[in-house]
Order: structure tokens, then C-alpha cells, then sequence
């Protein structure tokens, strides 16, 4: 946590502020160890400030030993104000990509004028990019878990369930095994794998249909994610002939994941390659998210990126191309990967062949 | 839902708006019945405008018939402003609770100057304060199903298990139930239960310790919250005694709540009481707050809430004063109930003598 602490203090003075106020709830833990839901960080060179309110004062003691603690009302904003004031700061940062208005104008407000607020976003998230060891390690641990709860699949098959059954077993075995759902399961049959984000239905899974399976475990505060397109029982030409394609297109962006691939670029080799099978409208979304401490996070793998944004080594990015043919299937294919130097090592363990369960 | 756009659109047009955009998740799903989470409503006079990105247009159609429906790229904004221009709008109330100071320097940008943008929050969180009847029958079910749930440690004890476990299996329990807990379930004995939001832990619960059990459901979108302390075999005098006192609080605080009543006089109610018994310093949160579809939403019950606000007939509250001795236990004793003339219909079933489990 220290480490972080320093590289944080260093940015904070290139950007040429005396210090940030860090108050997202991620962005707090991350910086500080601190699990509650109420608590803020003033990081600068020489402040090293966490506040929390009188419900988390046991916890914090016992999380936060590094930084200085103090105990705020339930009303963080006027205790950050009386210690950025105390600090001698003068030029504070502040992200404006979670600060919202009304706290920004009360923030404002409580501070002396001579206090200058000072947009600042993203610099705790460009810090989470790059994951340490200790991190990748958590999250290989949540994609593991993760691929085998998913081998499971093999052994129950879908037949007879519905795609809500199928999701609650599959999160219920992520429980049995210490972990919790990194975000809701989605299992989506036929026509409702057309829908990316498809939550699961009470019907049967039908015979022949592809089956979208897109799942993630947390442990210990890090996030998996992963998705395989399945099939119940033989699913015909059209549907295997898209599945290839998008197998394919994945393969192909794995193989141009390297540190200082540009992340657009990176996007653009599997939706080149879907848009030439003719696909093109059918690929809505961005190749692939970072995935940490949330399960979307920096960087993004997208046609929208920074022209001049690249892969870096520690970057854990998701890589998942999906074809969506409205009214009768979708198929993603997902895995979780690290940026290395040699290039993508991927975490998630499951077969990328096309898997036919109830045969 | 049209009801909802109808009362909203009186108050926008009150507050001499032409229109208020809510972009926060759950406001939009109030307002449009819609369950994915990137959307926006744009709500005025003759405007019922509803927007989403290309993953959820096939769910958009099926979840919000009742609104004019627009495919937006992945930056909503952009044709948010497209919108507000072709609406005709000139006054844009926002909700500056919500919307984070770069987005609003966003929109601002994207807007025409002679559009004005004006802060308006709360508006839709205060539409929520007041249920409707097949609300407070939605939060009454996911009540009833946490006291059923809370009844089956009657039965299992605490004996011999951990927190963690305990926290698990009332979990699996809901879920079994077709529930998802609303918040993660808090088990906490003996000093532990000392920290109002302690995350459970791996040590056996021992015997003659308090257990602070907080525990809620969600059922279709709307939530519950039931706090009770039970004692894992005989707990002594000096439990006993903090234990009646919190209960003949929370009677009390009860007692006070019906239409009309001032929110920072219901939460004095409690509070008084257990000053008067020395124990002002070890209540340190509010008397309790509002439950919808989320677990804290308006009003709350507390010292800070404003000095006009009072309570509504449809408001659904939790009352849950507490008292926690620093290093050797706490008490919180927490119902549920709605705003009724009559005064508070109690939604919490499970009984307050103290039960003592594992004899």
C-alpha cells in the first residue's frame, strides 16, 4: 500500500498539485486497505490522510495502520475540508469523473478561497491499470475458480434447465468455494444470446441452441471474467460457421495483445476480421474491458479508446468478440489475459472449442 | 410507470423546467421499468424520452413500451444533448447528486448556449420516498421472506460456527427462496458486534456472546432490512441490561412515527432514551433511513436530516437504534415498517425479546 502511496505522490507533483482527494470507494481501498463504504484519502507529498466516519473507526485502526487517521462526521466533505486546510494545501486535486456536482460545489464552499480545486481523473484508475504480483495473482486465483465452476458444465449439462437454474447453480458452486459472483451470472440461450447483457430467463434451455455463458468470481476484492458460448446438443452450420469466426477473431486479437499494441488497433484486428465475414453491425460493443478491483475498469479495448493509447505490461484485459444475429443466436468468446512482455498470457482455462453438452 | 412520468413531469414543470434528464441507474429504472444498467430518461412536458445503447435495444423495447425509445452509442450524452435540442428544450434541470462534475462539463459542451442547465436534485428520489401499494407489497414479501429466513437459526443455533458461516447460510437461504441479499449479511458477536458494520469473520461464534445479525432481501427489484441481536447462550447482566434499553428505545421511537412527525424528533426519540441511561456516546449513527429499491434511500431518520423534513404516509423507514460497547459487544435492534395514518406498520415479523439461542 505504501508503494502505491509513493507512485501516487509522484504523479501528484507532476501534475503540480500539493495533493488529491481520493473519496470513490475503490479508490480508497486501493490506496488505503480499507473495506468499509464511507472513507477518504488526501495523498500529497507529505499527506498521507484517511478519513472514515465514527461506524468504521475499529475497522480502519485495524486496516489503514499507514496513513494518518482521523474520524469524521457522517458528512465526510467538511473534516476533508478542515484537514486540506490544516495540510497547507493549496492547489487540490479532485476526480471529476466521480465527484459529483452538488459535492463538488459544497467542497467549494468549505474551503477557503486561497484553495484552488483542481480537476484531476483518472489518476488513481491509471495507477490500478498496471497490476503488482500480488494482483495478478489474485486474479488468476478468481479466474481459475472461475474455470472451474464453468468445467462443471461438462459434467450437469443443461438439459431440462433453465437458464436461471443454470446461473444460480453455477454461482452457488463460486460460494461452496470462497468466492462470491464478480456481477450477476448470464446464461443466455438461442434468440436471448443476441442480447449481450441478457438476464437469465425461467424457460428451458432448448436442444440445439448456443448458450452464452459469461461469468466472474471476486476474491479477496479482485474480479474474474469469462465467457463461453456453448452448445445443447448439435446447433447446425450457421450457428458453428459464426462461432468459428468469432474463435477466429479472438485468436487473432490475443495475438496482437503485447505492451505498446495501441488499444484501438487491438480492437480493430477482430472487428476487421468479423466485418469481413460480413458481420460488422452485428459486433456492438468494444473487444474487451480491464478487469481488476471492479470488473470494468481501465484500460478499454475499443474503435472509442485514445488514438494514442497503448497496452502496458501488468495491464489485465478481457479480449471477448461477439457476433449477435438478432432472433436467433449470439456467440462471445471471453478470456482475462496479462499484458507481458512476451505477450498475452491468458488466465482463463476453459476449452475454446465449440463444447456440445447434451449430446 | 405513466403515473410516475406524470407526477414527475408536475414537479418538473413546478420548478419551471422543461425537462429533467436522470441518468442515475435507479431513478431510470424507476421511471421506464427498465433493468439494464446504461440508460437515460429525458421527462417534460410532452417529453417522455428514453435512451440506451445497442446491448440492451431488444430489452429496452420489451421493458419501456411506454416511453419514446432512441439507440444511443456507448457515450450517451452525446445524443442526450441531440435530444434535448430536437425537444425544444431551454431549461434542463439535472440531477447534481448524481451527475459527476466531468460529465457535466460534458454535456455543457455539447449543448447549445441557449440551453440552460440547471441543478435540480432529488426530484426523482423524492417520487421514491412515497410508495405506492404494490411497492410496499413487494418490500412487505422481501421482509417476510428475511424473517422466515432469520427464524432458521431457531432451529441450526449459532453452535459451533463461525460468522462467515452463519452469514452464508442465511444467504443461501434467501437465495434458495428465489431472494438475492440486498447488502451482504452481517454476523458479528461479542466485541465484533461492537462495530456497526463489521464484515463476518472465520472464528467459531462463542458461547455467552451477543450477535448482532442484520441480514435483508431482494425480491423484484425492492429491498428489506431487519436487524436483530440474539445471544448465543446465557450473555449476563450487564448485555441483558443495554439489550432492554435498546429495545424500550426502539419501542418508543416506534410509538413516534406517523405522518406529520418531524424525522429529527423520531430519531430524538431513541436517542434521548439512551442518552438518559449514559449511553448518548455509544449510539453514534442515525435512528434509520429509507428502503425501496435500495437499501438507503430517502427520508432518513436522523440528528442531521433536515429541520422541516417530517415523515409522509407511504414512506417505508427502518428504526434500528443501537448501542456498542467498544471491545465487548453491541446491540441493534432494527424494524421495518411504513408511514401509515394509523402510525407504523411493522413489516419485521422475527420477535424482539432477546433469543437466546444454543441454551
Amino acid at each position: 500500500m505504501s508503494e502505491r502511496l509513493d507512485r501516487l505522490t509522484a504523479d501528484v507533483r507532476e501534475r503540480g498539485l500539493d495533493a488529491l482527494l481520493v473519496t470513490d470507494v475503490v479508490n480508497v481501498r486501493y490506496l488505503s486497505g480499507f473495506t468499509g463504504t464511507n472513507g477518504a484519502c488526501l495523498v500529497g507529498e507529505g499527506v498521507r490522510g484517511f478519513l472514515t466516519d465514527f461506524r468504521y473507526v475499529e475497522q480502519a485502526a485495524a486496516e489503514v495502520p499507514h496513513m494518518e487517521r482521523a474520524t469524521a462526521g457522517r458528512d465526510l466533505l467538511r473534516d476533508v475540508a478542515d484537514h486540506v486546510t490544516a495540510a497547507g494545501v493549496r492547489r487540490l486535486g479532485f476526480d471529476d469523473g466521480h465527484l459529483t456536482v452538488r459535492a463538488h460545489r459544497r467542497l467549494r464552499e468549505l474551503l477557503p478561497d486561497e484553495v484552488e480545486l483542481v480537476a484531476a481523473g483518472a489518476m488513481v484508475e491509471d495507477l490500478r491499470a498496471v497490476k503488482d504480483d500480488r494482483e495478478v495473482r489474485a486474479i488468476a486465483a478468481a479466474a481459475a475458480l472461475a474455470t472451474d465452476v464453468l468445467e462443471l458444465l461438462r459434467e450437469t449439462g443443461f438439459r431440462g434447465r433453465s437458464e436461471r437454474e443454470v446461473a444460480r447453480n453455477l454461482e452457488h458452486e463460486m460460494r461452496v468455494r470462497g468466492a462470491e459472483p464478480a456481477f450477476p451470472t448470464i446464461v443466455a440461450g438461442g434468440p436471448r444470446g443476441a442480447r449481450p447483457h441478457a438476464d437469465p430467463g425461467d424457460a428451458p434451455l432448448e436442444a440445439g441452441s448456443l448458450v452464452v455463458v459469461d461469468l466472474g468470481c471476486r476474491i479477496d476484492g479482485y474480479c474474474s471474467d469469462c465467457t463461453r458460448t456453448l452448445a445443447a446438443g448439435e446447433p447446425g452450420v450457421e450457428a458453428r460457421e459464426v462461432y468459428d469466426l468469432v474463435r477466429e477473431a479472438q485468436a487473432e486479437a490475443l495475438a496482437a495483445v503485447h505492451p505498446g499494441a495501441r488499444n484501438r488497433a487491438v480492437d480493430a484486428v477482430a472487428r476487421d476480421r468479423i466485418a469481413a465475414a460480413g458481420h460488422g453491425e452485428r459486433f456492438g460493443h468494444g473487444l474487451g474491458h480491464g478487469v481488476g478491483m471492479e470488473v470494468h475498469e481501465a484500460p478499454r479495448l475499443a474503435q472509442s479508446a485514445d488514438e494514442e493509447e497503448s497496452l502496458r505490461a501488468g495491464n489485465v484485459v478481457t479480449v471477448e468478440p461477439g457476433v449477435y444475429v438478432p432472433g436467433t443466436f449470439g456467440v462471445r468468446i471471453e478470456d482475462l489475459v496479462v499484458v507481458r512482455d512476451g505477450g498475452a498470457d491468458v488466465l482463463t482455462g476453459f476449452s475454446k472449442e465449440l463444447v456440445e453438452l447434451d449430446p
